[in-house]
């Protein structure tokens, strides 16, 4: 950190202009691609700043689900039905507490547009839904449960729905023709269509502001060299999570420290500094993404304890409320105990995450209690979880927590134990604190003149909570909202 | 919020002065009070701004714990071995993770010291232990384990060392005379011996900055008229923390809406904003302390259970230790079981909380089965959690939690229950992140010239975990740092 140098430029010093636009957008992941093709649609000269080599940013890289519902054309394709306000109550339930019901609310109203607008910009979703437990479809299926609509509690909250739709993969999972990298395609060809220029190996280092405070600019270093870049009408920071900045993560997600996943090293929080360094007000800065790395298809069927022997959550839950409520509440323990025709069952069935059930179970045994010695749990402790689980699972239910029927069957023997402690890893949800408008706001409540800002460098839609979809959506629906604001400003 | 307008004030603006002094501290509390003494022992002409009628704040209010150690004289006169390394060792697992290193061994290493400082300025404490369990002594006693030093797992850690020191009541517990009253007493009686100016029903608005980004004093307000004051060498800011700022705690710590305590309204995170107005940088904004309004003696007796009727803390542990860990990881649930002899037994026993005994049980049964039922708990899920605590109580020992083997006895009948779901309330730990010198640091990693900051509106010793005297604690200490730098710089 000690070479970051993030105060602001004064105007008056700027001499030369290496380029210049009317919205400059600092980022080419899924914030910064709506926020130029909005800007760029709405009469603007855009000019996008990437530090890498090319487009892309986090989102080209992911599974690509984008979070979104309230009644898509693809929802409604399949046959689920689904308003906004439903969405809304899931949402409110599953993000917080302390969610932004105002954004909330705003993106569940304007949920239906964005997927049409997605579409329209040529992003491909395949009609046919998924509903197997699993971090993503095995294939190219367009829609899936990705947030626990349909697993306790939320199932009795709201009516579920699966909201997790997925731009139709031409080959692999992740990566090139992956789901992310078929959202950003068609996104980042539509913005060339437009003119929108593109400058790459562009690292932002400081905001430039004129002496009303209003951002007129960027300084960026390209080779070691300072880069100037003026902004007539408003700069747009889509720069990504703070995952990568070693200091930021010690001082607000201390859980996540040298435990980063499924984000990218260039996600070191420089958005958020330089805004931070105007005054900018942060939201939700513990917010956490957290994977468990482990099979879906394992954990539904299986009980799922912590180091201390007790079931903790439903364990057809979605994947990454296991992985939160592990690492957070759970001191990041879990053992997945799990009967052998259930694991037969499990290993038969089809997953985007089967490569996760390669490794054999760290502990098997004739009897619960056998097991039970084997982790080393005090005697008892884990008999009598099991001996509860059981009483109930002859009848097919869980009324401790409420997983759902098909997946509740006696554990029997033989039997079996994975040792999930330390399997977590994750990324960074707070951020720079944004209005419905994506302009930035100060600690005085005002928005900052010149800035906005989307993506995983704001507090989005999640104040804790999260939903797989969540970031690429939150980050391409105020990412144009942005590029709306900046080019009317 | 919407009135608040923290931005800095360009001292170009101010044409006039109300008030002029080398060193201008901010909030009157414990941190003030340090940094007022030692600014003014430094050689510099110190005035006090204070929003409220008197001296004191939080601090005057309060139980009145330091959390000191390393072999203080009060120590060492009770017979207590501690060394600074072994205080730190236990901060270091008590107040993480993400605990700040340097921090905690550069507190940890002048201890010693801070305590006979306190006693010069007339702190008194008195030479007698008290060892039961407890949220404060029951009378004047001086010193007591205050951070759950000799519980699970700390005990294992560190060699178990008390090191919540007292100042003398005079008559009561809390408000005048009490401990808290007893330390702010003395600290500014010292205060007004060395000439230090005090003006109170001052409220902090803004800073005031020269060209150079240099703080030069502040704006603040007076029965609604603005006063200037300007600070020649520095502005200390001892505000406090923002358990009362309610869009802060929804942004930042919203499992703490609508249940502050152990805060006053006033803190209500100005000093943070002002800061973050000029690019402060902060750390660890979602820690919380947290009380569960539940007596010691009781919970040590009996087993706590979470919303699964699963136990999940040692129940002999510092109590705000059980009320972070039932509000954080327990969904803010938690039934206290206990039979008829140890609940007799514990009504029997002395407690500074006894009064929070003369509510009944929520209910009592004949049996675990009845009670169970009683509760409302799945079949089978209370019986199986006193089942195994049973079996391993009968030998005295707690193999699943480390209960300490003197509050182990096997629950018998008839027995009963106390529903301690929303029992909790506490308040904010996160603030501005400071230097070893009190200096505010700026997002760049830079201090900001003539900004210093103490006590609980900045991130201090705690990065997430607590200790009774913790906050009076570090507050006093890098009060005092802060006073120092500001008169030397």
């Amino acid at each position: 950190m000690s070479d970051v140098r993030v105060h602001p430029e004064r105007l008056a010093a700027v001499t030369e202009w290496d380029y210049e636009a009317d919205v400059v957008v600092v980022g080419y992941g899924v914030a910064g691609a709506g926020a130029a093709i909005e800007a760029a649609r709405a009469g603007a000269d855009v000019l996008v700043l990437e530090r890498t080599g090319g487009w892309g940013g986090a989102a080209a890289l992911s599974g690509g689900f984008i979070y979104l519902g309230g009644g898509t054309a693809l929802q409604q394709a399949l046959g689920f039905d689904d308003t906004p306000e439903n969405m809304e109550r899931f949402l409110m339930a599953a993000l917080g507490p302390g969610a932004d019901e105002v954004k909330i609310r705003d993106y569940c109203q304007g949920s239906v547009e964005h997927f049409d607008w997605l579409v329209a910009q040529g992003v491909p979703f395949k009609e046919e839904f998924w509903g197997e437990p699993g971090w993503e479809p095995p294939a190219d299926q367009g829609l899936m449960f990705s947030g626990g609509e349909n697993a306790a509690p939320y199932n009795t909250l709201a009516t579920p729905a699966p909201r997790g739709h997925l731009p139709q993969m031409a080959d692999k999972h992740t990566g090139e023709k992956g789901g992310g990298f078929m959202l950003m395609k068609p996104l980042t060809d539509t913005a060339a269509a437009l003119g929108i220029r593109a400058e790459y190996d562009v690292r932002l280092q400081r905001l430039i502001v004129d002496d009303s405070g209003r951002v007129t600019g960027v300084v960026a270093k390209r080779y070691g060299k300072p880069v100037y870049v003026r902004a007539r009408r408003g700069v747009v920071l889509a720069t990504g999570s703070f995952a990568y900045n070693q200091q930021m993560v010690e001082a607000y997600t201390p859980l996540l420290i040298n435990r980063p996943a499924a984000a990218i090293e260039e996600h070191d929080g420089i958005g958020i500094l330089v805004a931070q360094a105007l005054g900018a007000q942060l939201a939700h800065m513990d917010a956490i993404e957290v994977a468990i790395f482990a099979d879906p298809q394992l954990m539904a069927r299986g009980i799922l304890v912590n180091g201390r022997g007790q079931r903790y959550i439903p364990e057809d839950s979605y994947p990454s409320h296991i992985g939160q409520s592990t690492l957070i509440r759970q001191a990041n323990e879990a053992f997945l105990i799990i009967d052998e025709s259930a694991l037969e069952e499990a290993n038969n069935s089809v997953s985007s995450s089967a490569a996760m059930r390669s490794v054999p179970p760290t502990w098997v045994a004739e009897s619960v209690e056998e097991l039970e010695s084997d982790i080393g749990f005090p005697a008892g402790v884990l008999q009598a979880t099991v001996e509860v689980y059981n009483r109930h699972a002859k009848d097919g239910a869980d009324p401790l927590l409420g997983k759902k029927t098909q997946w509740v069957k006696p554990i029997g023997a033989p039997l079996a134990a994975y040792d999930l402690r330390n399997r977590t890893g994750g990324f960074t949800l707070g951020g720079l604190r944004t209005d419905l408008d994506s302009r930035v706001v100060h600690v005085s409540g005002d928005p900052i003149p010149g800035l906005f800002a989307a993506g995983r460098c704001t507090s989005g839609i999640s104040a804790g909570g999260y939903v797989s979809g969540a970031s690429l959506g939150d980050g391409s629906f105020y990412g144009r909202r942005a590029g709306r604001t900046a080019a009317g400003s």
